[in-house]
């Protein structure tokens, strides 16, 4: 029969088991972080018509999109969760509850050029509170406090916040007179840290038509040095000549003063004025997430306040704060980086079961009673020879293998094998459980991500 | 600004919140299931190249698939879990070990004509495990046994599996002489329990020419009563006439006998000679589950053992066992039928506190620690009417609310209030903690099918 030779499209993350098992540690920790949290767990269609999820319209997004036809309907892959989530929450208005906290975990489609470490499907891991006409303040403290136990549940220690305020920045224009070209300015100082100040002074002056002067004083502004305690300061000194910024600046120092309350350390998050997010959206405070020692993988975990999710489907208000975590480029990263701990089981069972008899029965009965004791058990069922049949749980990596021949179902012991020490004992059943699951929390004790 | 009306595909399965919740915890099952029996969880892409996930071509299935072009490349979206598994097996074959057990809990497209109860866009929750040239009979019992433990789990019991074995059913045809027809003949007979056996006779002699005596016997045969055991002894005096009837028949026989070993009780799963299944590639066991107060659903979890995964990608020879849970209809139907456990807390949080003074901190230390004892904890942060704040906890059916002011602030101690029963009692943290828990247990205990 003629082959075609099986491949994975380029852009496409495919995982080997091991990790993939990695992966699923890290889903399930993102899954019960935020369950923590009282988010409702969501699950939208991969497939939208294009109708619907291109409302917005126009924009970079809009080339990446795989859109196609299905008899007469014209479908679209959805290319994040948010546009989802509005269209959801405004479908489903009258039958939901506000605020509405929810997270999703799915995968969104972009149809990026390919290059190593861009994928055009990947997992974004999203959590948004949603208010129905208005949201307190202290939800732009608890969603980036979610992000910090999130990274820090997994392992991840040397990674820092950055937050900002939309209302911050548009005051600051607003006194500079550059109200009518804030759209412009805020792409363009968004690129700072990329490209440096004198280029962004370029921009500013040479194509947005910005006064030198005025391009200067908010380079300057922008790079107010000291931290959070420092630009808190230096805010309330630019503070009564524009409503806004004020209002922004309270919100900064409000947002700020919530953060430590719900646990976050001082050097896990720090305001910074260079932030402003590309996206129009955002009205309020908004997010970063920078690996300290991976500045240039850029931000790991991104978000912000809007005053209105669903606009294009709805006249309600509907104010939200959200974040997302970019999954599938951030487990690559970590992959590449060396921070994906090795030392953690990720063995597709915790017990190999061989049996040394012909009749299998005992053995299938010992497996039950280890599975009704919560351990992941395989029962070894192949016709091969022992040099193969321990070599399985040693490519598996497998931590305990049992023997179970005549002479152990003979006195009702099991001769567990530690696979790592070699060590063997022969213990009744609790014996065993115990061993296995003592060793096993041992194993297991470590998180997902290792980062010193 | 212009709306556009909100609305989700039709065909395509979006849930309200709280039977999200549902079936977020049947998924949780499922994956906890298939783990303890030492399956890895694997994830592949939706979308693969058409030339690799139609090798095999043609078929009914084709006129279905989710079809489209992007840039140079012709894609198509999964129709199934199985073509996705057998590229996976034959691209890292070198990389696997064998038997490679694996589960997968995934959506997959299908363009079916839009009707009730039928999707586009489904989830199927697999399991298969796939030898290296030879697999074990036990796997044939194995599997089946796994769905009994699944779905005995989410708290379903009026279900049976119902398995035959192709080598039977091939074997007879040969002492027929039908062997030449057999593909036409299997599919004819996998009609039965729709069409009955007048019908069968008359496409069987009608279409296929297959004679009016072969016809009978094979539908007296196929037809046979008894159950298992009555069965497995009708199979032993058709013994020695067909190589391939008598291997079948000690199959069986083995698998029944290695079911009953597993755990499976005689009355969850029954020997049924007109199961036959309409896909080519089954060769050995097969299986169906009914749901025996609904015969009219049809199977609910179907699959086989097959000999030749990934014949079109490779020339290695991969056995395999696998069964397939068309989870998003089996949803659907349980709703329907009102299977779905409605006592079961579907709320996004266990407990919501809302503080009373001015000064949120303490209710964020409070919510931090509560989290920290595993508690899923919404701090209401709003400025509302009191009766609102309650009513929001009333509404999502969150369980506890616990009242934090001034006194209790002061006292140590916070008043907890069981929204089912109206008690509150003003305890110690410690107290509160134990207090929820205990109640939870209690809200909790249930599963999330009720099938009495």
């Amino acid at each position: 029969m003629e082959k075609v030779k099986p491949r994975t499209l380029s852009g496409f993350m495919e995982l080997l088991p091991a990790p993939q098992m990695q992966m699923e540690r890290i889903m399930q920790t993102l899954r019960e972080t935020y369950a923590l949290y009282g988010f409702y767990p969501l699950d939208t269609p991969l497939i939208e018509s294009s109708e619907v999820l291109l409302a917005k319209g126009g924009g970079e997004t809009e080339k990446q999109i795989y859109r196609f036809s299905k008899g007469d309907s014209d479908l679209s892959l959805r290319f994040d969760l948010t546009v989802p989530l509005a269209k959801y929450v405004a479908q489903n208005y009258g039958q939901l509850t506000f605020p509405f906290r929810r997270f999703q975990i799915g995968k969104v489609y972009r149809g990026e050029r390919a290059q190593r470490g861009r994928f055009r499907e990947f997992y974004q891991a999203d959590i948004d509170v949603i208010g129905d006409g208005k949201l307190d303040i202290i939800n732009e403290a608890e969603v980036p406090s979610i992000i910090y136990k999130t990274f820090t549940s997994l392992g991840l220690s040397r990674f820092k916040i950055r937050l900002n305020n939309r209302k911050v920045l548009n005051g600051f224009f607003a006194i500079l007179g550059l109200t009518e070209k804030s759209g412009d300015v805020m792409r363009t100082i968004d690129k700072l840290e990329k490209i440096g100040a004198d280029k962004v002074k370029d921009i500013l002056t040479g194509d947005f038509g910005v006064p030198g002067g005025a391009a200067d004083e908010l380079l300057t502004f922008i790079q107010t040095p000291g931290g959070t305690a420092g630009i808190l300061d230096a805010l309330t000194r630019y503070k009564g000549r524009n409503e806004v910024f004020d209002q922004g600046a309270d919100e900064l120092s409000t947002v700020a003063r919530y953060m430590t309350a719900f646990g976050v350390p001082d050097d896990h998050f720090e305001i910074d004025l260079t932030i402003a997010r590309g996206l129009d959206y955002y009205t309020g405070t908004v997010y970063e997430t920078a690996m300290l020692d991976h500045p240039e993988i850029g931000s790991i975990c991104s978000g912000g306040r809007y005053d209105n999710l669903a606009e294009y489907y709805t006249d309600k208000q509907l104010p939200g704060v959200g974040i997302s975590i970019g999954l599938t480029r951030l487990f690559y990263v970590l992959g590449e980086q060396g921070y994906l701990n090795d030392k953690m089981n990720t063995a597709p069972a915790d017990v190999l079961i061989l049996p040394m008899t012909e009749d299998l029965a005992p053995a299938i009965g010992l497996a039950t009673s280890l599975r009704e004791a919560g351990l992941r058990v395989q029962l070894y069922g192949e016709q091969k020879k022992f040099k193969q049949k321990i070599g399985y749980a040693d490519k598996l990596g497998i931590p305990y293998v049992i023997f179970l021949g005549e002479d152990e179902i003979a006195g009702g012991v099991y001769a567990v094998k530690d696979m790592e020490t070699g060590e063997q004992a022969s213990v009744p059943l609790d014996g065993a459980i115990s061993r296995i699951r003592d060793g096993l929390a041992a194993k297991n004790a470590g998180t997902v991500i290792v980062d010193r």
